[in-house]
């Protein structure tokens, strides 16, 4: 499938150079093989291979990458080709979003976290040391392109982390996942097809239902953002190091669960339910914070984008497979929780 | 005029917290008028001002420009006042169109190009070193303020460089406005408000109509870019440094003029009209390049956007008043053009 790259974007108008964006990870792995695809269909493309890891989200390495598009002499008809996860996808669909004011963008998402979330939707962006994702655009991709195949070299911890996102899909939109999740996450973790293609389908179809409703984010979109508030301010206190974005994402859901219980009605029982998919999927679904790190998340929270009115604004669950967005949370709820969650270790 | 920009913000929804960004010569002048404006009216204005000159439309602006706007905490329904000329109108834009994916924007143009033309239509961005404005975002903004009281402090050389924009209008578009500034190009420069008053309202008339037609330039839209291809190329050539954006843009129509003549049948003496209404502006029209800057301008040329399939395209005037885009030149033409302009000083 990944193959087919070339004569996908060919189909689609495009020519000429081109560039593809990944990182140090995935060129030695799939980089030959996208480029030959394209070459095949008379493209000239440029490698470009930036570090692996959030850290590479950055004005400074969007800015080497300007830099090499310009020496490229991409055209506003050339395409760029995101190859890899989430992190390759956000900075090199900004960089498509914003170089010569966007040129035409590609997603071959190959982890299970862009194939299943950051691939589909469009929010592309980089990181400041003030928090994560602060600059970005809306900016759709022309094709994006999940071949499971990629996911067979994954690292575990990797595959792991990208179900954090899968779970959250069953808990804001569909308990029918979460219940399929139950049952099959050993046959999921032993990246089995047969139940592994079936749920990156359904997880992007949920993505593109809610997407299609509301692009920019000024309502059900925000749902997407389940444990996301908590998550991305983690990510950010511990500098986008300790913690894949999986990782932090699976502990901010457990905290939003628990925010859930105690403002929203969600029976104990399904913060139980959560918390246990999570850990059987071996994510971490407790952290304990100093005063000083507390601080810094909430510091880091306050820059949420969905910030309304100074206040920070939360996704929270009424059971599993419904949630309301935009809740308010007073703080003594958000410092009880991070109480709880030092403990529930 | 200026003293409204509150009460119009408030009008449009925003509130809380905004941010004014400037420059360090608008700041002192009308600074001051537009925060209090905005206080009287509820807001929470941070005045962020950034050094005077093209220079500061750098990606490294930009990222302090982003940190000021995270320290200020500004929210998705924040607003950001672009307070200034061309360069400001740009960098503020790109840094309100990425900012959280976003923010709203306001231009509060204190320039004659920026009344005329860039706070008009949603082209924002930043230059590379590269070339210019090769990094941006096509970005509308909410509101736009073109308040003539703010023209009367215009610096002579800036305002001259205004009417490099106006000029190409008419040859663009309209062949009453040109004649109407041969005849009253004198009144003009003396500032009067009963000629300069109804030339900018004509002027974001044209520029609106275009845009309304072919927002994200596709086609039509490129007829604005008469004299840019080469103009633009001058800047970069020349570091920014030398020439103001109009008398780049100002020599830029002239050697568009001269092709046109040479590829598209403009008569003679309407390529001497457009030059001596240039001059008579207070306008270059000529310049004198070395070898090795032709050949940086070459280079420059082929980094514009409207580069297509490999090959730089000029808008072209048949007659003035009308215009045609997308027009191949051969170097040929373009290095006896660049003769000619060296021997028309």
């Amino acid at each position: 499938m990944l193959g087919s790259l070339g004569r996908n974007c060919r189909a689609l108008g495009f020519r000429g150079r081109c560039a593809v964006i990944t990182d140090s990870n995935v060129a030695p792995i799939f980089g030959g093989q996208v480029i030959e695809s394209l070459r095949a269909r008379g493209f000239e493309p440029a490698l470009i291979t930036v570090q692996a890891g959030e850290r590479s989200k950055s004005l400074r390495v969007v800015t080497d990458v300007y830099h090499r598009l310009a020496e490229q002499r991409l055209e506003r008809s050339s395409c760029v080709v995101a190859l890899g996860g989430g992190v390759i996808g956000d900075l090199a669909g900004f960089a498509a979003a914003t170089y010569l004011r966007g040129v035409h963008l590609v997603q071959v998402a190959t982890t299970l976290v862009a194939q299943v979330d950051s691939s589909v939707g469009g929010k592309v962006g980089v990181n400041l040391s003030a928090g994560k994702n602060l600059v970005g655009a809306f900016f759709q991709p022309r094709l994006v392109i999940c071949d499971l195949d990629t996911l067979r070299t994954l690292p575990e911890r990797e595959f792991r982390s990208g179900l954090a996102e899968v779970i959250k899909y069953g808990v804001i939109h569909d308990t029918a996942l979460f219940k399929l999740l139950e049952r099959d996450l050993d046959r999921l973790l032993r990246r089995e097809p047969g139940v592994l293609g079936p749920v990156v389908a359904r997880c992007c179809a949920i993505k593109a239902k809610v997407v299609g409703q509301d692009e920019t984010e000024s309502g059900l979109r925000a749902i997407l953002n389940f444990g996301h508030t908590i998550g991305h301010a983690l990510e950010a206190v511990t500098g986008y190091r300790r913690l894949l974005h999986g990782e932090a994402i699976a502990i901010g859901q457990v905290a939003a669960a628990m925010l859930s219980a105690r403002r929203n009605g969600l029976p104990a029982h399904e913060v139980e339910r959560i918390k246990t998919l999570l850990a059987r999927a071996g994510l971490p679904v407790s952290i304990r914070l100093g005063a000083g790190e507390r601080e810094r998340l909430f510091a880091a929270m306050r820059l949420d984008k969905k910030v309304t009115g100074g206040e920070v604004r939360f996704v929270l669950a009424r059971r599993i497979g419904e949630v309301a967005w935009g809740q308010a949370v007073p703080d003594a709820d958000l410092q009880a929780v991070l109480d709880e969650l030092a403990h529930s270790a």
